[in-house]
């Protein structure tokens, strides 16, 4: 099965949003995962709307933060098509949110492992979540775990996010609300991106559910690993005086009020910040500002700090770690705000 | 000397146009290579002008058609500080351009190299252009050659540049205007790209007189080898179907009549086209739209093919070459439109 079939974009909901709107000049984003599957769609869309005009965005969307309203502006696209994530904040352009649920099902064989998995690790209670492309399996995972006497959880959405159990990069809210119940989170996702975040907001042992590997993988020792590397940038940051605060250019990274908290609390530890905005925070930007500043903090996407700027010359903090140094509270780990 | 000292950045201009226009929050925009050497004056700005927040724009700054208009939009700023080139379209905030001319002066060395080199080449009529850093440094060359026989010829500034004999990436209309007059262009510049593009826009000799190194350099086989390779690449574009046409996000990379006119070509001879806006186009981007087209015409700036993408799996083709590819005409190679 090719990965083209892995994905529903619910075609016909997207031209009937299409019509509605009596759009003329359709703006298509998708994250870089997705967007050649979406584009094999694309001769369909512009034989079933002959008068409609597709423009693809070729940047990255990393995430619905990062709505290409600039683009469509530029371009005077009059409708956004956004593949891959819900809404994340309310756009100024007609937007249907292309929720690409994937079709694989929680198979026979990958059931097995998990409950042969789970069995050992005598836990009672689980924490059950997943990203958007999963999110259909959830409840097939939910009723296998309660069948055999587990007892499972599955938190309520957070501002970010848009259905109960659904986690994004930057908001793990469902887990967290359901985190002092249970004794581990089980997620259904695949890669790192998703478990390696879960970790780090609830600080509970993780396992991944992941439907493309058919795998179960205990990831509490990954968690653990970036963890360790996290307070080594804190450790390194207490002592900085001039912080780069990054702010983000697109409308869903940028935040203005954490902004100015984060100046505040640097004033009061007696340090001093100048703002930088920045649309991609890349290693060779930062490079080129350097011997300016003795630390960084993103205030645009936390993530970034700790899957892209890790190891950078300098330590590179999400808001929640600067709040760590600047108040000096090492005591728990925060993430993502 | 450190690099440090070698550009004249002029602050106290900065600091009287920032105070006439009673600006209080102040976006710094430079392109890679120069930002760090600005920034070594933000301490001095801040200490002039306490009542000012400067803000830095940390993405790269390619040229002025790059000006961080949605950046200070973003961020509230209401001026803008734009180093290192000058004005390439009517931005709708104050924007004072800080032209960053390099103190280098022509050595005797130099001199002597330079009189040496030409000697052996028995021509009589000499192009003169040089980059914006440079541009202070040009009279005393002309003069010298002058002095000692030969006809030199500066030309008018083009569009996109604003003094006679300054060229820039993708405006060589100072040697172009010269071009039937003489036997080889000389250019003051450091680095490849701007005497390449040189070469390309005028099909003559190109030697370069670089004030960093202090040497004299003959690039004329350096371009005849790019223009081997573009020639690969429009060959390999004669059967296109299906071509992406890549639209700028920002306002001087935006060229919709140029777009239009691409499209009309593509449709005249057969061929389909789909419109891609990116603010950078790189490899990456273009991979994961891939499959999706035959090749790819870059209509924001003609130096990304040829600097950027000249190995990629597709051919990716600057405006003058897509017009040659379309129209069939193969006689003579157009840059950069």
């Amino acid at each position: 099965m090719g990965k083209q079939s892995f994905y529903d974009f619910k075609i016909e909901d997207i031209i009937e949003f299409i019509m509605k709107r009596k759009a003329k000049k359709v703006l298509i984003q998708a994250p870089n995962g997705l967007k050649h599957l979406f584009l094999k769609h694309l001769e369909e869309l512009k034989k079933e709307l002959p008068n409609v005009e597709f423009i693809i965005s070729g940047d990255p969307a990393y995430g619905s933060c990062f709505l290409a309203e600039i683009e469509a502006k530029r371009v005077n696209a009059d409708l956004i098509v956004h593949v891959g994530h819900t809404e994340y904040y309310k756009a100024t352009i007609p937007t249907i949110y292309v929720e690409a649920f994937s079709k694989l099902a929680l198979t026979e064989k990958l059931a097995k492992k998990l409950l042969n998995y789970i069995k050992n690790l005598n836990v009672k209670n689980i924490g059950l979540c997943g990203v958007l492309q999963h999110l259909r399996s959830i409840e097939q995972v939910k009723k296998l775990l309660e069948n055999n006497g587990y007892k499972v959880y599955i938190g309520k959405h957070g501002p970010y996010t848009k259905y109960d159990g659904q986690v994004v990069g930057c908001d793990y809210v469902s887990a967290l609300t359901v985190n002092s119940n249970v004794d581990l989170h089980l997620i259904v996702s695949g890669g790192l991106f998703h478990p390696v975040g879960l970790g780090l907001a609830t600080l509970k042992p993780v396992v991944k559910l992941d439907p493309y590997e058919e795998e179960v993988v205990d990831l509490t020792k990954e968690v653990k690993k970036v963890l360790r590397k996290r307070y080594w940038r804190i450790m390194e940051s207490l002592n900085a005086e001039n912080y780069g605060v990054i702010v983000g250019m697109r409308k869903g990274q940028y935040r203005p009020n954490l902004v100015k908290s984060i100046e505040k609390l640097v004033r009061r530890k007696g340090g001093r910040s100048t703002r930088i905005v920045m649309d991609i925070v890349t290693e060779e930007n930062l490079l080129n500002l350097d011997n300016s500043f003795d630390a960084y903090i993103v205030t645009s996407c936390p993530r970034i700090p700790i899957d892209n700027l890790g190891e950078f010359r300098k330590p590179v903090l999400t808001p929640g770690e600067a709040y760590m140094v600047l108040t000096e509270s090492l005591e728990k780990y925060i993430f993502p705000w």
